[in-house]
């Protein structure tokens, strides 16, 4: 029952102020937190002219969340259990995160960006430039969420349910 | 200088029109065209309530790409030469693709979707329901693409530059 697996490259590490796994805000869009995204030396290249878009969609691998995902979950917004696929909840089966943030500048190999959400270290997987005009979605209709969308980006922050290690003040 | 690497489980296939890899809409905001996010069995459960949702996230990876990918690349949208994590290009260092489509309905262990940008046999990483307060960035600025994304829709579909094996009728 084991599925199938894929490798991918990692291009660097995330840096955000985020070192426990609690109180992280659950979406980037509720978050003014400033993070880097350290790319290996040998990809800076691949970072030229990103500073012309205001946005990118960073992809990194969610490496300290627990193996035994479930597949009906209750996420940080609900009170009721979804599919799993049907929430952005980081216990998945494969662990990839997905932020979309704000672009600051660019120093050699660091991308500076606004709207952490997630916990530093994160191996980075790739970055995509947010299109205008292809990203958005401005008539979606959110499912479960549709009448909670207004609370995320005023209340909604995480806990750490879905962590293999628990935050460290709560191990004192 | 070989990355690290990581390894990310599989949850299915992506099957779509496309079984070669030129004349592919170049981003699923100009593609009609219907697939099915076929899941391994025993993560259908997963699936439960995306339904409720116009469009969702798959992340899939880019198994036909080539493995000798360039940092400056010309993209299909322009003639100019930009950092490829500047780009949506296909040969990345992580190869994997981000499409954001039109939910159809649920059958099961499938998920039909409108918006096939893909080729067919993409092996499924992940998909993510699409969160309407989440996801759009409506003032994003994007760059070199700035003046060219009203294109997108109407003319730009690929070509098999990037790709390990080139397209059928061009071996015949």
């Amino acid at each position: 029952m084991n599925p199938e697996t894929v490798e991918l490259n990692l291009i660097g590490t995330i840096r955000t102020p985020h070192i426990t796994a609690d109180n992280i805000p659950v979406q980037p869009v509720g978050s003014s937190d400033e993070g880097i995204a350290e790319l290996y030396p040998q990809f800076a290249e691949g970072l030229v002219d990103v500073d012309g878009f205001s946005h990118v969609m960073l992809l990194f691998h969610l490496h300290e969340m627990k193996k035994d995902y479930k597949l009906t979950i209750t996420p940080f917004m609900d009170k009721q259990e979804h599919g799993v696929f049907a929430t952005r909840s980081p216990a998945r089966p494969a662990a990839i995160g997905l932020s979309t943030v704000k672009v600051k500048r660019i120093e050699g190999n660091r991308l500076y960006f606004e709207g952490a959400d997630m916990l530093d270290g994160s191996p980075l997987i790739d970055i995509k430039p947010f299109f205008r005009n292809v990203d958005n979605r401005p008539e979606a209709v959110s499912g479960w969420l549709e009448n909670k969308e207004a609370d995320i980006a005023s209340k909604h922050r995480s806990d750490d349910r879905f962590m293999e290690r628990k935050a460290i003040h709560k191990m004192d």
